[in-house]
């Protein structure tokens, strides 16, 4: 882990402002297009290149299971999560289908789903067949959140070596909300009650055991704050590690890694602060309509892309988004300027 | 324009329910795309089908002048109007880029452009050289209007024969936002000041100025809120009314449409004050930066899919939308179902 943060360079602030300068020659009112043409100036500071590529991009799914499931803290079952996995192998999801839609190269990595998976297209990355009950013990030991961090970070370079020019990571495992709002919590300061949500569809009752667990696992594990790492292990989840090596891995790329919902931005927050430099790449794709989300995303200053009142996890809501960076670079590399098409500017006041 | 209105059906509310079922036995816990399974169910509504096809859009651009640009509205001259027609017809302008972006056919269409034109792949559809300044006398005669919505009909006829799926239509055309806003004013009863922005980049004092124009031409012109034909004639513009023509030929045709931004919604909202059947076929793409588009999405309780600080026109922000309508229609079509997948469904309570 330490390796990949000293690989981790700033965004090149420098590209982004020549982005915008350039931005401001094209057939358009200077300004016009939004929030299209700050992400237009954001790949550029993250490729350091003008006209930078956003494709192909690659998907990756970590999957993994979590103890906590056993309080009853999720909608669905256990057993879903590896259900899911067979269906994302099948490529019957939704993030299979929206990966189709952007022709991506779609990875899913086992890093701790509980139960043995023997899948043609599954890579087989399991640090521990899903982490501990998180009221009871440590989720899991610092040296397996190093692993599964490690094994986010791999999967990256993979994809990096094979040509992808954006990452796009999601996640599927039962009750991995609750880990992720622990984790929000701690991290954050902010109260349980304030971040927790109805996960994939929970009653208010159901609700209050959710953050009722929660605070019992934050008072039992004291994890300290100010070390991200200890928080990851003590009440996170080995997906959620996975995603916080993928995006440190993607820094170190400098390839633009679209941030999913919630449990995403989690991971996101965690590898800011191993790496406040990681911040510079990261666009959010969308806002999750999990309340924690807006905590998550105000710590990180993030303003997402869409916000369509999404929940469903699994990198579905950052593979819609891609269109919109494909978009923000083809407007850089196929846009007319002014000078070239003829067309007067902005008349003198 | 009676014809048309004739023909137009209200969508089918059964088969969006129909819709609404089906999505609910998709592998997602129910609901969680959100506003995606609302659009997916909008397409069934207005296609008929259970899984319809979007593919592919024609994006239509229509230009046109305006007298009123003589009293010093707009931040660019005139001749930019007949500019950046030729920019579309070369190919360089955003919408051409964002049409290619997703394989969409497009077509220019000259409605009312002051100059002659005479470029390759732009359609001659010219009604008159521009409108009067509305100012001092009615920006065109009711013929004209009807004859400029005849132009936006025969161009989506076109395009439906050409095998469109999904309509897009976009406007060029210097000061048409003074045109919109006065339309819109009249149409909501809302205050002049309330409905004008900076167009393509008007300042405090120019805005004022703006203000004053709009207040001149609407008391001058004394349209009547209860006749939009009598709106578009005496306020409005070639394209607007063209745009009005292509929303009720989308309809007649059962064709989704994605409306643009604050023009396009305001030609929307005058086809649907002609045949409020129309308001079920219309997609909002996105949230324009011009403080009028809200008051317009207000009035028909529309809900954009994007929020990104745009505000150029050109059917740019519906085209950007386009890719959400794919993926709607692609999770209809492609994504396995609870039982087929043999993924457990929500615990019982």
């Amino acid at each position: 882990m330490h390796a990949i943060v000293d690989q981790i360079q700033p965004v090149d602030l420098h590209a982004g402002e020549q982005a915008r300068r350039y931005l401001d020659t094209l057939t358009k009112p200077p300004g016009s297009l939004g929030a299209l043409e700050d992400l237009a100036s954001q790949l550029s500071a993250i490729t350091g290149e003008l006209k930078p590529s956003v494709t192909p991009p690659a998907v990756i799914v970590f999957a993994a299971d979590h103890g906590v499931a056993a309080e009853g803290v999720s909608a669905f079952p256990q057993e879903v999560t590896e259900q899911m996995v067979t269906n994302f192998a099948q490529g019957g999801a939704a993030i299979n289908v929206f990966a189709r839609q952007i022709d991506a190269r779609i990875e899913v990595v086992d890093v701790g789903v509980a139960s043995r998976l023997s899948l043609p297209g599954v890579v087989d990355a399991k640090v521990r067949a899903g982490t501990a009950n998180m009221v009871r013990e440590d989720a899991m030991s610092r040296a397996d959140a190093l692993a599964a961090m490690d094994a986010g970070i791999t999967a990256v370079e993979r994809a990096a070596k094979a040509g992808a020019k954006c990452i796009i990571v999601g996640e599927m495992g039962i009750a991995n909300t609750t880990a992720s709002s622990a984790m929000l919590a701690v991290l954050s300061g902010e109260s349980v009650a304030s971040v927790v949500g109805a996960g994939t569809g929970l009653n208010q009752q159901q609700q209050a055991h959710k953050v009722a667990v929660i605070e019992r696992a934050i008072s039992a594990r004291q994890a300290k704050p100010q070390d991200p790492l200890d928080v990851l292990a003590k009440l996170g989840g080995l997906e959620i590690a996975a995603m916080t090596g993928a995006y440190l891995a993607a820094a170190a790329q400098r390839l633009p890694a679209i941030v999913d919902g919630f449990i995403a931005t989690v991971a996101a927050l965690t590898a800011c602060r191993l790496c406040p430099a990681v911040r510079g790449y990261l666009i959010f794709g969308h806002r999750s309509q999990e309340p924690g989300h807006d905590s998550a995303l105000m710590v990180l200053a993030a303003k997402p892309l869409l916000d369509m009142g999404m929940r469903l996890g699994e990198g579905s809501g950052a593979a819609l988004t891609h269109p919109l960076l494909q978009a923000a670079t083809a407007m850089m590399k196929e846009m007319a300027t002014f000078a070239k098409a003829g067309v007067s500017g902005k008349a003198a006041p």
